[in-house]
């Protein structure tokens, strides 16, 4: 099948350089010491076209079932005496962010003659991965805990998805690679999967080109994927010479999990966490990569409370802005950070706004309607 | 206020400029006549810029409350052996193609120092405007039947919109010129409100722009804004020279409420209808000056039933597109088109999909888990 050409990795760990048939035997990690990969190519700047296609140029695979995914608004609006640019990944083809990877991994898939994804989510990721099957023409099964919300099981079987439902969050991902295995087809893993971090890196792209030249960076941290992927890109675009320095890259946490800030000694759990549901995932395979990131660039790590949460949800539904909580969790962020003096009134902060309100509309409304005093 | 110098509009019977302080006291309508009005201007052609504010020198009105309006995906799919452009509309900030047309309206209001906007409507307007009444920081009240779907009253509320109940379609659209006038406040009225038509005109620019020059375009109606917009879009291309001749332009209406082709003595209604919600508007102001677009350009127009329209959803949302029935219907009309031999074999045909599917999830399964044989 020729996989070999199609995608190469390279282990951060041993930097062993193998295969994408290799990788999807073991879970896309290192067959040598089970290391983290990301995609090894070399990429250049030759922006061309719209949306994701734009930045063909500097991703591993070509996006080829397109749905229009990228090229999302830059708004800018001032929230707590700083500007911040909120950059509307809501607006993507399904409703998140991750409608960059995905795209890449459906092409991937396709390249390989791959015929079905397996997944194992609870939210976006899973219908981002259903709707980008139904546009390349892939089958696609869903793993889910049983207690998923009832409107995203019902989208996932509209998009066509087989949806699995398992008794926890845990055994959805232990079934995900065995159903993967047993039927033939691609655990898509985007924990892991390198592409999620290609696919992310496109957020910096057009963040400088739609203007943003500050010094920070705010982004809510679930996988861990989207804030790998905007940290470099942005240090793809000093290498070649388009920014003359990284911003700052600071990380969101939800105050009942704060993997990052643990692992910085910078803090711990602050109680009364647990709104920013996508934020809830208990080992992020690449967190250490997070606080490499965060760290060298002088960057800092926040923990948000619900309630705090739920302000910012309304700050931004109320401003017109229809997000899901854990989008909110990065404006909820930035307030902290403007609070302990790390972003300084006036400055430029690129925000990412990550999923869309309109998949949980009961939520937005019991959280708008919520006054805390 | 100067509201004179801010947007004049011109009656499309008597010929009357008028001012819109004048018009807002009227309805919009000719304050001499009762005609429909246009927005009086000389728009030119220089974009610059991302989104709805790129085509400004083409607009009457600046947008100034923007959240990134505009700017959609334009995505090419080949369905019934034709080249589809499908623009992706529901894509937009509030999850429709009104956000074009409310944008300019706010910016409006805020011109002219009005602080409560006012519609009635039981679907996509009213989140619109909603949307875009936090984004402008003004008051909004929402007029619509009791047996408006909760989902959308959530979210209206949740927008922070004052939503007002009445008996039946026809009672909230008396209500809302009467609350507008009580209370102090615009009525928004986009079925006759020229902005409206402003707004879809840079569905057209964007369509030319990203590449699309076919010989056909096939809209859905409902109140007649979105295709007497892209009609007068592309009637601009022609007159700034940028094109040669306009795409023919198809109306698509609902089986069951078939205006449109009964006042061009083409067709009455089929039966079987209902499921194009929004396109059952019982008496367009506009009705008239769609049929001249459509026989102008030599369209036609066509029915769908809701079996057709259960098809086209399951066609486009199992490809990817999570639209709301409406939105497919455009695709119910194209097949139609291709059967009835209007748009031939390898034709390139522009079609909206004009509202997002994500609002209603629930509807969404049942038709596309329905089978129809």
């Amino acid at each position: 099948m020729g996989g070999e050409a199609l995608l190469r990795l390279r282990c951060a760990s041993c930097g062993l350089v193998y295969g994408v048939e290799d990788a999807l035997k073991s879970g896309w990690l290192c067959p040598r010491c089970g290391g983290l990969p990301r995609s090894e190519f070399s990429g250049f700047w030759d922006p061309a076209g719209e949306g994701l296609i734009r930045y063909s140029s500097a991703l591993p695979v070509t996006p080829t079932a397109t749905l229009g995914e990228g090229g999302t608004p830059l708004v800018v609006r001032e929230f707590f005496g700083v500007r911040a640019y909120l950059k509307l990944e809501y607006l993507n083809p399904s409703g998140s962010f991750k409608d960059r990877g995905t795209s890449l991994t459906v092409a991937l898939a396709k390249a390989l003659g791959v015929r079905r994804l397996v997944e194992d989510t609870s939210g976006n990721t899973g219908i981002s991965v259903a709707t980008y099957s139904a546009a390349g023409g892939l089958e696609c099964v869903i793993t889910l805990p049983r207690t998923a919300p009832k409107g995203k099981k019902d989208l996932l079987r509209a998009l066509g998805a087989e949806v699995v439902e398992a008794g926890s969050r845990g055994e959805a991902a232990a079934l995900a690679p065995r159903l993967a295995r047993e039927r033939g087809g691609m655990h898509v893993r985007h924990t892991v999967n390198p592409l999620y971090i290609d696919g992310a890196r496109t957020v910096a792209y057009e963040a400088f080109e739609q203007g943003f030249r500050g010094a920070h960076v705010v982004v809510p941290v679930g996988s861990g994927g989207l804030i790998l992927g905007i940290y470099e890109g942005f240090r793809d675009l000093l290498r070649w010479g388009l920014i003359e320095e990284l911003p700052a890259v600071h990380a969101v946490e939800d105050a009942s999990l704060t993997r990052i800030a643990v692992r910085r000694r910078v803090g711990w759990g602050r109680g009364g966490g647990g709104a920013a549901d996508a934020l809830l995932v208990p080992n992020p395979p690449r967190a250490g990569e997070v606080v490499e990131a965060v760290d060298s660039t002088g960057g800092s790590s926040v923990a948000v409370t619900s309630a705090e949460v739920a302000e910012a949800v309304r700050t931004l539904v109320k401003s017109g802005f229809i997000v899901e909580p854990t989008s909110a969790a990065a404006l909820a962020g930035l307030k902290l950070l403007v609070e302990e003096g790390v972003v300084g009134r006036g400055d430029e902060v690129l925000v990412p706004l990550t999923g869309s309100g309109l998949k949980v509309i009961d939520e937005l409304l019991s959280l708008t309607r919520f006054e805390s005093g």
